[in-house]
């Protein structure tokens, strides 16, 4: 296993039943691209080099991997020819390399890393050419592995299998490892003399064979080798996603009251004794420390929790946003790139993006921090102890100090200093019996007996 | 093929086990009455007439009509007598129709128009009655139909049947065609000899053999077949429906990342590349073009939201809402009656009902178009590339003009020219040390010590 | 019958498969500690008294005995010894007691009370000693119930068991009654002479046996003998609660239109012919009257929904709420501890607390209750027939009279008097052109050309 390995992973395919203008390799499960996936149980490997085929959206998926794996070169296959012929772009990335390498599949993505590991112990064990095969509840149209006892002599397409071929129930995943000068020449010598006029990679088995190399099978789990093409299968492949994950974090120690409408992100930490109600979205990047509590109807991403901090329900917590401990973040408050320290209160209807605020300050219904201007955006920062009156405006670049006030209804637009009240409001005028008058001139307007508008409500 | 169709739509009966006091035939799966669903199951077959036979309920079921079927003629059956009697009621509003007449069920709302294509079929290829049958996977105590070869020959109660029949699993739906004319009249001659004293549609099978007439059965599959008589049965129908609209819209390549957490409706369309987040609601008369994101917490009704928008997380489009390309919604904002054009952004924390919003203009967060004076309507526009400061009210009827501009907070209760900043918002005042001072009076109030309450915040 | 019955439920369990800091029996189900649920069944047989044996985080079970059991006693187990040694530590509890005892334990929460009545009927009918068994689909490694006709000779470990005693299906609940002084006699007889060195309550059916005591076995259904020992089987059982809560709901003439998506408590009560759409909680102590609407996303904790009653979608009922008949509540609104009469509407991003509405107010949108001054809370007070503007603060303590009206976006601190119209806000000031400077001074700035922050907006 010392071996150095290169991943070859095919993302060329078009996949036309998924009646999509995004290439299919980048289509996401967990929020993620089934791409990443890919690439992801291939890193178990520690690759030294990583070759992406690309052809349908090479344009997109190239602009893709800057972001989900910067040092992965990428070569376009420019005719879709077959699997065979996909590899074999893949040569000239990979001439001179002289350790393994495993060709992946860009829509198929829950290989796991342990499965590439007993493959790759497989090489150590003296095979030339190791595929990945699994067995099939129902084999159907799967190509099949033929074996003669350990060894693998030849992969049947379905089509080609005789009856006693077909009663086989190891299929082909379509994975393989081989020294990558091997797989290479392998490549090189399948033809496309079949109905389709396509180089099937499968073929490398037999020619391997003829050549006297020793092929061998691994076997793997069926699920692993889910293979996406339509967007029902994408959202198959997303519930099985998102069941492992709800293992994973109950298994941690957290309770989801309702794990089938929780939704997770391959990243999503979540601490012990955290209770997760129904209904909650974890988007990318999200950090949950232990005995929090993350209440229904809540939708979080790129955001920090700190331990017995309580969070919704309909609380949306965007990128940026780090709650201390035990702050809470109440129903339809929205947070983004904010700082609240400990014990922090924003209870109801607020924003508060582009802020710092400061420990055990409460801040009231209807606050918004007035981060925009049309052009730039600003930061608004409010101290310790602080009380934020109902419906402030906290227009930024603006300072609230330590232990201040705002009156509920102020327009905060010059910083307020520590301890100070701050009071930007009118005088109320109560105009006597006017609402009845009102009331009966709108009546009028509405029967047809005025038309003057109504502007004083 | 080319005859006339009448359909006779059984809608009578109580539902008493759904313990409500709405006809069993008005409740909805969907967000339309199962009665709807049969309606427009029969319309595959372009009906030149439609009767439905009401009791229970009947001017609800009557009111119901005139909104789903106002063609429609509706017929009472005042007593229970069974469905040869329903049928026969249906008797004079069909006096002098030539065509065939086609029996189904109000409260049986998945039989597939391809279906009712088939039985017409049959007749055209010379059967006198069709009756609708279905291989059951558990036949229990439904009705078999007896055949001898092609023929039909009588359709048996499960209770009258020999051991012999009772082990045929194809089953009666119920589902009757025949000239309308030969279906009167075999239908008034059935008797009422039975246990129940009830005049069974099912015997003129019978009949009509004994009279050399032609009966076959059509076979459908089960699922279509399903009635609901419980709100346990409604829910599970409920999720029939839904089941199939997410693999409709999926088959369109949208991306339904958690279908089983989208609810659809009957109308429901979604361009190609949209992907629906999970918990999203569609209800009535929603149209969402290509390449948008609907996104988690978000509900819709009848609104249309252009190519590349973005809508949520958690919100409501409520009807006449019009978004326009890559307009975009965002959280805890609700629009109403509302064309916003292209670009437009409104993320935080409104309300927009009753206006119109040109481009690019951004809508501050808490802004709220006050439409609603207590007795009338107004509408609010907003020019193009206008900014709306946070918590702006925009008190309608008014108008803020192109590249205008709102400060935050301010009520704009008269219009605004273009390219104009609108203020009305009070002189911050800052008041040092009396957020502590005021603090400490609230404590010794708290403590007992002063009785005075706090008006100052 | 007629038999004093006192129960014993063990307690003292870790459940570190849980990996909580919280003691396994306060795990919630249906928002209830598992140990609840336990204590509700065994309420069905009125036991004059109850004995909670505690261990593991005694305390923090102490406290919560304090609400869902006042009356209980709870005895320590200070070592883990076994489930025969928890049974003996309530015996000086229950000393002089003269009745029978069930043993029950508290991380099993779904034993029918109907169940524990037909034990004790077995009592009756002349058993000493009645042991609950179950008919287990895969028996595994559970205890199997030994009998001879009617007879149960002994209770035998898997690990212990010959191959045909294997096979029997019949397995060990661990539930058991008899009369107290006989069971723990029977106790005070079992050993410890087995691997573990623990003593176990399931000897005792040999050693009664052994003193000519009659033994039997009562039949449960399994999924009543579900255990938690894990976070996935907590989730298991909420779904297992949900399931029959939804049933019974639907059952009392509800329509859920998608059951699963409805989160219920024990004590949910909605009635007949109300309508509860998609993704809807309801907390401990809802009512909800007949033909009310309950929308989508929706959240309802301690509230009160009154006839026809339209609430959501988006709606937060916290605690304290009561609405009348056809109160409507709408997207984005919270209240809590709030009174709202007869046709009172709350439609859009309202908080309204410590409040009482009079009938056929409408609330604008964007009104705030500021009900809290940082240290006291305080009540709002509107009457009937009032129009409360957008965006109004109503700071309280502060009463708005009958049929008067507020300015939107005004901020009051005095009371209003009946028919009076309240206006507190600035005028409103248009600059021209001064958005167009104002935009171009802020690109300016943001061209680096410029560093006046902008103060203005």
């Amino acid at each position: 296993m010392a071996q150095k390995t290169a991943l070859i992973v095919l993302a060329a395919g078009q996949g036309s039943r998924m009646k999509s203008d995004l290439p299919k390799v980048l289509h996401p499960i967990g929020g993620s691209p089934l791409l990443e996936h890919a690439l992801r149980s291939g890193a178990g490997l520690n690759p030294s080099q990583v070759v992406v085929v690309t052809g349908h959206g090479a344009d997109q998926v190239d602009a893709a991997l800057v972001d989900i794996a910067p040092g992965a070169s990428s070569v376009p296959q420019t005719e879709q020819l077959g699997t065979a012929h996909a590899v074999a772009q893949a040569a000239p990335a990979l001439d001179g390399f002289d350790g393994d390498a495993v060709v992946l599949y860009g829509d198929t993505p829950f290989i796991a890393s342990s499965t590439l590991h007993r493959m790759a112990q497989a090489r150590s064990d003296g095979a030339d050419v190791v595929i990945l095969g699994f067995d099939a509840a129902e084999p159907g149209r799967y190509g099949r592995l033929i074996a003669d006892g350990d060894r693998l002599l030849r992969i049947v397409e379905f089509k080609d299998a005789t009856e006693a071929e077909r009663a086989v129930t190891l299929c082909n995943s379509g994975v393989v490892m081989a020294k990558a000068s091997v797989l290479f020449d392998l490549v090189s010598a399948v033809g496309n003399d079949n109905a389709a006029g396509e180089f099937y990679l499968t073929d490398i088995v037999e020619i391997a064979n003829g050549r006297g190399l020793n092929c061998v099978a691994v076997r793997c789990d069926e699920a692993e080798t889910m293979g996406i093409n339509t967007r029902a299968e994408l959202a198959g492949a997303e519930a099985v996603f998102q069941t492992r994950r709800r293992s994973e974090i109950m298994e941690d120690g957290v309770t989801l009251v309702a794990p089938d409408t929780v939704f997770l992100s391959a990243d999503t930490q979540i601490g012990r004794d955290t209770l997760v109600e129904p209904n909650v979205v974890f988007g990318p990047g999200v950090r949950v420390a232990s005995g929090a509590t993350i209440r229904a109807f809540s939708h979080l991403e790129g955001a920090e929790v700190g331990t017995g901090a309580v969070v919704g329900p309909y609380a949306r917590l965007r990128p940026g946003t780090r709650l201390g401990p035990k702050a809470r973040i109440g129903n339809f408050v929205e947070t983004k790139n904010a700082a609240l320290a400990e014990g922090v209160k924003v209870n109801h209807l607020s924003y508060i993006g582009d802020a710092e605020v400061g420990a055990e300050t409460n801040i009231g219904a209807g606050t918004i921090t007035c981060n925009y201007d049309g052009v730039l955006k600003h930061r608004t920062t409010v101290g310790e102890g602080a009380f934020i009156g109902s419906n402030t405006m906290l227009v930024a670049p603006v300072t609230v100090g330590a232990r201040a006030m705002t009156a509920s209804g102020s327009v905060i637009t010059k910083n307020v200093p520590d301890e100070a009240l701050a009071l930007a409001r009118a005088r109320q005028d109560n105009k006597a019996g006017l609402a009845v008058k009102l009331r009966a001139r709108l009546l009028a307007i509405k029967a047809g007996k005025s038309s003057k508008p109504n502007k004083a409500e």
